[in-house]
């Protein structure tokens, strides 16, 4: 059937009467003047008077090459949306074609809907223009300024992963995703393909990739433009998708072809789905469709400039014509802008000519103003059940010992029931919720599969709400995808590896500081990271697995987004988790041990702990001005230190010690730096003005000091963490390898409280017998001493 | 043929004789054996009595599932090697499989010779099993300490490009890769099977993908298990892949099937490489053969544990049996161990016996022994021309202007033309090298390219020096593996999206450290980044191209490897360039930007500037004990910076100011912290003890503090720097939107001087009245006001 279209020469056959054919080319022109004239003009939007330098933006920003296809892919969707009611919103992965998406925003109403000042006028138009990459305007990439969108593209490589987010546990919803061949060679889009392995049909959406194979990068030919056909046909088969390919430089031809084919593949997403969805023969997982939309980059366009070909390659990237003291440029851009014939188009008032307005779609129906894509709007809160309930029942600090992750799974597994309903609610991890301990869930829902099954399997289901695949890159789309449209989710991943997604989060947290000031953005749901299988428990798998600096990572981003959390014991990664999973527009990080450990906090204690962030330790502190205070912040680090404590007490019985403990890491910076930090006061309360503070911390020391740079007593914070030293070795080795075990921070204390000078040599030689006597054994036994493990704070 | 063998009964017809195949089983068996007996035993190596609690080690650690797998893959290498006298190397992509090539590196003799103390006797073998993920013993995972590996393989997904890394120049190299089904499903393995579009035969060496598709992750099974052979086919043919399936579980079926294979696959790569090399008829892109394994995950270890099927099953993935307390369980790892028949492998004394380790290829064939995998043994020095040659000429600091990157460019194709009969350097990036004006280097080499080409086309060659591909994961993991086997680089990339190999980055760092305590290792060439197209200048593409955090998360990695630099002009750019990549072992990351800029030194003034890392810029300072220090690290904040001393000087005649600029960041740190960190004398010759400091910063403000933090001076260290604001507008509104810029810079100096602070209030209204008219005059032209752009420095 494709190749009888491409067979076809104009006017020939196709879905579209003549008069529809010239209508959706005009409504495809409109959009075309309107990019171009984002791009270049700052005056004269209707060319009513011969095209003047002074028209023209002085600095010329913007990406030409990829606009013309996503205006037609656009007008045909609305088509599309027109016919069959559709309710579809559109992920554009080539985000750098921002002019493209505002252009039909605004012929369809939305974007002045959305922004009252630009309004559907000559006087909006000329605002359109000018606002365009101009200060204080708009953002040259779909944004969050864009409506409809939930994909900014300007880091290329995530569209894929956010479509499918945005259709899971969306039935009736289709999601068109169009992917650049650029994008197309990244790795998290080359993995994501294979999300159609996760997709449900009777539970889910559609998604439907459109790869836009306009053949040329900044600079180079596309990888998938290259292979030929054939090539391409068998990745995409392989990737589990039926390629439609459309193709061409004729503008009646492609818009037949692109009408049929759209045609055709929305048959084939409603047979899919009518077959899954009424109990029809059941012939394994789908072959879903997609389209190849093959096309000149910059069509439309300038053919040639200063003798160079442009139109069709890859010098139409970004602006085609620039350095308007060339008279012959001016005339150029002129001849390009009247080439569309907005006259036609738009009346003398600048109002979108009635026949062509026409075609779009209205109200929700709009793909910007579908509320999928303001995710907020349709956000319902999760159901929590009473963290309370699922609290470890501790005599006396250090009395019993429980799995954190393990009681958190507990809780997550109420939560995943009570919200089983709603259908809002999914886990994200690869390949290790059973591993971090939240194995619980698996009592009220499986893991998504559509791929085959074996009997050796447990707990795969087509109708899970737990998504694992080995690719964070994945986890993370996916999870960003479900939030930015209206849900709830976690991602619980290794915490050294989570580094993989350092730079998606980089976006999520760019895109959440923008939409915190645009108005109409809703608030959606916060991204919540569970790292467990950290730093000082990955003794099993060594160096590889041994990195902490992700919470570094998130601490340089804005103070309004970044929450990192460092529970010490299940109690307070209760409290913390339902906290997180109320909130809203944040990144929190939470890091907990997955490892049964001593627990040092009643229920009521912890919430209480959690909500002030950091406090005092009383049942392991002496009252009234302490000697030194022992800080930690982090599970392990707390255990040290509470170890400390102990041997401290023991050596020394009149030495006077207080134990902070901090959970929010945000409470060291100054409330001047970030609206959860300590006034200065309520700082100096905990850690002193003048006293040593031996700081036990989780990840990297250095990260305390940048927090606390500007506190009054900062230079007698003495900071013990993660110092790039690790192996296969036992869990106590890799505390001491890094000198965070609880003989060096004792040590320390000492070292550092002037009265007790005279005993550092007696302490030091305490210190070193301790380590040699730990060295000795683990050599010898492949394991660390009892006393490490039996350990029991007293008092 | 697959099929045919496929089809073929025990004994069935292959190229093994029944001898050869004895034989191969047999170091099989040994290898599987010692795998098992490095993951439990700590004594009783050759079970010469039966098996105790006590000769089982307490901490069980390894990964034993895909063990097995990797054993049958090396012997079967080993066979291939040694028939064809091959020169080959092995990247293991299912890396946790430690125990399987420090066995088969035992059985060859490269281990005992790397290791003395290991004997291949009863003693060593005892050594062997007990040292593996023993306390200072070895990682569980192939590693640094591996002989003949160039890959870690815990952090999963880049043995692909590692091994195409390794390819690039080594034209009689054969790379085979195992690629786990679980790795598979990374993005960056993903995007890796397209590495074949830039492996030119005749120049380069050839992979040879083997996809282990043994079924299961930790705990799910592998999406491309469970695809269909269908499916699977079409995918690999899309990657440009022809697959040769080998499967089964019954040994001597696979054997021969294997061996087969492996005889086919060889002899499609040699008549790969002799078409293109003997001037045949060039059939376009080759379709590289590759192998589909498919056997059962922890193959020959025990079916059933506690009623519970494990061999073929994710359970099979760590230790499958554990819990020794439960006598059942010892017995049944005595029957596993047993059932290898170790007596008939290894005499009485422990050594392997003849007829089995006469298969090993020797000396420098051997895998474990070949000169690649230890790169810094073949490592030859770069050619460099004088970089002197490219200077720029400043007549006066300020008095020309110039694009550092652009003159960097052609140093590069100097270096390029010198070393292109070497075939030994080459540039990696995102398809951004033009971009980033390095285009200089076109002039004497292309882009490497051997899919389609068009005429319209530029700089494409298959023997192109450039590697071009819109994945930042490909370009790092192809350049790591150039460089772990010998050769030089450099990756340029946009500093915003280098976090994408954040995770990358990290492992190589690791690698880099762990191998510097290794006296066999031999230092290999520095990993260099050129982070160009920098935050400050990205105000085209807006805020998702701007983050200039990749230097935090560097600052964060040892301070044996970590170093970075932002030289302020093109001169200074020059020396450091020169500098890297004369350096080994290091991770230097230079930052600097694309725009033609004010250039500050001449070329022996940047060479000592740079050489000392940071000083005094004596011209544009005061002589003497200064009111204000103005620091400054990185192009943009020193123009800044300049500008704000010009402004100081003319609107406050008698201020005393010193620059201070910054190139070499680790001047910053102490001494003790990092080896390039100033003593504290110099430190505040510099700096001061006791003057304000006012900071302007490439990045986060917070990396100075963190570095400076132990400083004397370092409460009076004023920092500017990126605040995470940004959008798409003119470039002087950067820096103004985060308070980097020269007016906001000089009320910094004029607030914090005692002896000034009656000016303060006409210093703020000046500041205001300047940023008002900024905010003005952009908001009406849309671009900088002219005074910013021709601003020249004077004293």
């Amino acid at each position: 059937m494709i190749a009888a279209i491409e067979r076809s020469g104009k006017g020939a056959a196709g879905p579209l009467s003549p008069d529809m054919l010239r209508r959706m080319h005009g409504y495809w022109r409109a959009a075309n003047y309107l990019s171009v004239g984002q791009i270049y003009l700052r005056a004269n939007p209707l060319l009513d008077r011969p095209l003047e330098i002074g028209d023209v933006k002085t600095r010329l920003l913007g990406h030409w090459g990829t606009t013309p296809g996503l205006n037609l892919i656009y007008v045909h969707l609305n088509r599309l949306i027109v016919e069959h009611d559709l309710d579809m919103i559109a992920v554009i992965g080539p985000g750098h074609g921002g002019p493209g998406i505002v252009a039909n925003t605004y012929l369809e109403g939305s974007y002045t809907e959305t922004y009252p000042a630009i309004e559907r006028s000559r006087g909006g138009m000329d605002r359109l223009f000018r606002q365009f990459s101009w200060p204080g305007g708009i953002p040259s990439h779909v944004a969050p300024e864009t409506p409809g969108s939930i994909h900014e593209g300007g880091e290329l490589g995530y569209s894929l992963a956010h479509a499918y987010g945005a259709a899971f546990d969306n039935p009736d919803l289709i999601v068109a995703c169009v992917i650049g061949d650029g994008e197309a060679e990244t790795g998290a889009l080359a993995a994501s393909w294979h999300s159609n392995k996760f997709l449900n049909p009777p539970r889910d959406g559609a998604v439907l990739p459109i790869l836009h194979l306009n053949g040329f990068k900044i600079a180079n030919p596309t990888v998938l433009a290259r292979i030929g056909r054939e090539e391409l046909t068998e990745l995409m088969h392989g990737y589990g998708h039926e390629p439609f390919f459309v193709t061409g430089d004729d503008p009646d031809i492609v818009h037949q072809s692109l009408a049929a084919t759209l045609d055709t593949v929305l048959e084939r997403i409603r047979a899919i789905q009518a077959t899954a969805r009424n109990g029809l023969p059941d012939n394994g997982r789908p072959r879903w469709p997609m389209i190849v939309l093959e096309t000149p980059k910059g069509w439309t366009g300038p053919k040639v400039v200063d003798g160079k070909p442009v139109q069709g390659t890859w010098r139409a990237h970004q602006v085609p014509i620039a350095d308007f003291t060339d008279p012959e440029h001016l005339r150029q851009l002129e001849q390009w802008l009247l080439s569309y014939r907005a006259d036609e188009l738009f009346d003398p008032s600048g109002k979108f000519r009635e026949e062509y307005a026409s075609l779009a779609p209205t109200g929700h129906r709009r793909m910007g103003s579908n509320p999928h894509a303001n995710g907020g709007a349709l956000l319902r809160p999760l159901a929590l059940p009473d963290f309370r309930d699922h609290a470890v029942t501790v005599p006396e600090a250090g009395g019993v010992k429980a799995a954190a992750t393990a009681v958190l799974g507990d809780f997550l597994r109420e939560t995943m029931a009570l919200n089983l309903d709603a259908a809002n609610f999914r886990l994200f991890g690869p390949d290790e919720t059973a591993s971090n301990r939240l194995q619980a869930v698996y009592d009220v829902t499986g893991k998504a599969w559509m791929a085959e099954t074996a009997a050796v399997d447990e707990h795969l289901d087509r109708n899970g709400r737990v998504m694992e695949v080995l690719s964070e890159h994945l986890c993370q789309g996916w999870l960003e995808g479900y939030l930015l449209t209206g849900r709830h989710g976690l991602f619980s991943c290794y915490e050294a590896f989570v580094h993989i997604v350092d730079s998606m989060l980089n976006q999520h947290a760019k895109w959440l500081k923008v939409s915190d000031g645009i108005p109409w953005r809703r608030p959606i749901a916060s991204l919540n990271y569970l790292l467990t299988s950290h730093v000082w428990r990955q003794d099993h798998n060594g160096l590889s697995h041994q990195d902490p600096g992700f919470i570094d990572h998130v601490a340089n981003k804005t103070a309004g987004v970044a929450r990192i959390y460092l529970p010490p014991d299940a109690n307070c990664l209760l409290s913390v988790a339902d906290h997180c999973l109320r909130s809203r527009n944040y990144v929190n990080v939470i890091v907990a041990g997955k490892q049964p450990e001593w627990q040092w906090l009643g229920i009521d204690d912890a919430v209480r702990h959690c909500t002030a962030g950091a406090g005092v330790w009383n049942f392991a502190s002496d009252a009234g001005e302490p000697d030194v205070v022992m800080a930690c912040a982090g599970d392990v680090p707390t255990l040290e230190t509470m170890a400390a404590v102990m041997l401290l007490r023991e050596n020394i019985p009149n030495i006077r010690i207080r134990v902070v403990n901090v959970v929010d890491l945000m409470v060291l910076q100054p409330q001047s730096e970030h609206p959860h930090g300590l006034d200065d006061r309520a700082f100096e309360a905990l850690f002193t003005v003048d006293r040593p503070v031996i700081f036990a911390f989780h990840g990297y020391p250095s990260l305390v000091h940048k927090l606390t740079y500007k506190r009054p007593n900062h230079a007698n914070i003495h900071v013990r963490g993660f110092k790039e030293e690790g192996t296969t070795t036992t869990p106590f080795d890799m505390v001491v390898l890094n000198d965070l075990d609880r003989y060096r921070l004792a040590l320390d204390a000492v070292e550092r409280v002037p009265r007790l000078r005279h005993l550092i040599p007696n302490a030091r030689a305490q210190y070193w017998t301790a380590i040699e006597r730990h060295k000795l054994y683990i050599a010898e036994h492949g394991d660390d001493l009892p006393e490490i493990n039996d350990w029991r704070w007293i008092r």
